[in-house]
């Protein structure tokens, strides 16, 4: 073995350029902390001609990813491609090769990250990724190793920094949804297709590593309940500004006794809770744990030079086991039997409801008989004055802890009531202390 | 070598007893994450015999502590017996045995770190203090490993529960100093003698470790600026919010090409920033660097269960280490030649001054000439009404970017002037963005 640990990135985007700069512009620092000196050997893309502005003078430049995969020398090889099939075959080829395997890959993760871990396990590699969650967040090190002597019991994390700089703008300014998504597009904080992002596909994925790492259990990503951002309009975000909350699409992992609660949504936080002064593309982890308490964990989201800084960190790692000799277990933390995730009825929580109701003396007193049958308790009431007589006005109501089931049990039965002119709309609270 | 990892503690206190209580509660999950199970043998204390509430069945409890330095069974001591002469005896005896140190010592590692952490690589054992500062937030692994490719740019830290419940509740209740000290006793958030906590030693002893860490470079604690909150008055409290300011005893490094800036004092954040938002007992270490942006670290500083966490957690390093049969280095990164404490004077920020004026013509504008004459400049003002004539009355005013040498400088010549009353009083701003 050369005293020094060898590289091979495949994948040469904005994280993978971001890497790049990083091992260039920090170099002293990087080689001092990691036990043996970086190199970075090879690059493999599809496009190795346009220029990254960055510095690839003595690296290899090539589109053969078996450039990588073959090369002995190489000990670590960053996949950086991003989908979930060929990066599969990439990663599992790397592994078989008896590399280390460094990834900010969270949809692979998320469907076939402990398939990928047990192999890693089996070769006595290392497979890292702090990359594929909150890129300038050190969280999967934090939950690993940190504070692992906690019990996770739950996890409230903004985890898409597009999604929140939409709802930051909407709120901040005004904005409906289409204006703020268009201007986080021309900012290039949103993809020209944004669905991943805006309907929390991306959130999700996230969640899922989070709560395996967490809980030490497995979870099945077609378990998760996810809803996107798209039907939030300003009138919500102000009036749960009025009610004392602010709106963020939020991922929530609790864990019970009886399974986990796994779920993807926009939700009301307080105004006092440090998660709701988390603006703009800025994402947060706020996990609380026993004895750990409440502890928060806040940084960049996204973008290539926070993201790359943490593929470089995680390459140090690999550095390190290198430079003593000797591999350590993964602890991927697969220590609990499989906690499965509970159907999203079972989850309880208040809730933030919207309804549009023609001004008609009685329709209330129905509402809130029909919310009652099911348990469902009216906590506060906001009627807007109407505009015109007999115009449909919005009613905005909170209510009591409940099940998500009996909730909406009961709003079915409101929909079909006579002066009850849309679907009622639904937000969940999250009642986060600290 | 057993097939566990044995641990001595010595001193059983509050973070001991901690300790003791989160590796009976987490049992099964700290053993699974560990590589080897954790076994507490031997507890060393002057007082044995006082009950702490925790079940030491199985446990030998001593009251000498060669019962766990010639014990070679045991392979990591964990000192908390706090102080910085017995510590270091025994920090060294244990080293030098070949034993593992976990320890939240931070005035011990304040004064003497560099020399022990040197000792511990010549030794090849592991020297690990997560719980030294910050107890909940595993700052000291972020910036090891988390964010080790970033170069640290600044911090700024609230690192002192105590001091920052006695600003929290001054704030929100109007209390003078003296009346939540009072209170912070009573509740157990400050001891019978706070000159630890509230001049600011303390948070000084952190911030020379998180500097050492952070920056690669020894800092000698009696080159740290140091100021405490004591003067303070509701007064202030009031006017920085005002101002669209808090106020926090506030732990700030930065590096320069020429130098540290390590210095620890109350100062004025803006409302917005996130390290305003921590309230109470909480802690916040705020960090900026390259490429890493800003990201903030939060959670409860002190306190027996969340401290006792961390230095599970640092059992459970040591654990992973010996069950890969193999000690990695320590990586204390002092990899950059010695940098230097810059004197105070040298720092430069905007100012918030306190004047007590006779409401006499021409006073004000001879305040404004002497520090214009020091090329401080004026950014904003505000003038109580006098409550009675001849009264003298406060007059608080904010400067733009001035060194302190030049402010302190123009605050003399203003002491001296007829119709200014007191001594100036000034506090520093923290302009921090995000």
């Amino acid at each position: 073995m050369s005293e020094k640990v060898c590289v091979g990135l495949v994948g040469f985007g904005v994280v993978g350029t971001g890497m790049v700069s990083c091992l260039l512009r920090n170099t002293e620092q990087i080689n001092a902390r990691s036990g043996l000196p970086v190199s970075l050997k090879t690059i493999a893309d599809l496009d190795i001609t346009t220029p990254r502005g960055v510095d690839t003078q003595g690296v290899r430049l090539t589109n053969q990813i078996d450039d990588i995969l073959n090369d002995p020398e190489i000990d670590v090889v960053v996949e950086l491609v991003g989908g979930t099939d060929f990066a599969h075959t990439l990663i599992v080829k790397a592994l078989e090769s008896g590399k280390d395997v460094v990834t900010a890959n969270k949809a692979l993760l998320a469907y076939r990250g402990p398939e990928l871990f047990e192999l890693a396990e089996k070769k006595g590699r290392l497979l890292l990724f702090e990359a594929a969650v909150g890129g300038g967040i050190p969280i999967i090190q934090v939950l690993r190793n940190g504070i692992c002597s906690t019990e996770i019991i739950s996890i409230h994390g903004i985890l898409n920094g597009t999604a929140n700089y939409i709802l930051t703008r909407m709120e901040e300014s005004g904005l409906d949804f289409q204006t703020a998504l268009i201007e986080a597009q021309a900012r290039g904080y949103a993809e020209a297709d944004p669905t991943f992002d805006i309907e929390g596909h991306d959130t999700a994925h996230k969640i899922v590593l989070l709560s395996e790492i967490a809980f030490g259990t497995k979870v099945s990503f077609d378990d998760v309940y996810r809803e996107g951002i798209t039907r939030l309009t300003s009138f919500d975000l102000n009036m749960a500004q009025e009610l004392g909350y602010r709106i963020k699409l939020l991922a929530v992992a609790k864990r019970h006794d009886t399974g986990l609660e796994v779920r993807v949504h926009p939700a009301l936080v307080p105004l006092s809770s440090q998660i709701a002064a988390v603006s703009g593309v800025f994402n947060a982890i706020f996990v609380e744990g026993n004895p750990l308490g409440p502890a928060m964990f806040y940084g960049q989201g996204a973008g290539g030079d926070a993201t790359g800084a943490a593929v470089v960190a995680d390459i140090m790692e690999a550095a390190r086991q290198k430079a003593c000799g000797s591999h350590r277990q993964n602890y991927y933390n697969f220590d609990h039997q499989n906690l499965t995730v509970r159907p999203m009825g079972e989850s309880i929580c208040s809730y933030y409801l919207k309804l549009m109701l023609q001004d008609e003396p009685g329709v209330l007193a129905q509402v809130a008989a029909a919310l009652g049958d099911q348990g469902v308790s009216i906590a506060s009431f906001i009627q807007q004055d109407p505009h015109a007589e007999h115009q449909a006005i919005p009613v905005v109501m909170t209510t009591h802890c409940a099940s998500e089931s009996a909730v909406l049990a009961a709003l079915k039965v409101v929909h079909q009531l006579d002066g009850v002119v849309e679907e009622p709309f639904l937000l969940r609270i999250e009642e986060l202390e600290g």
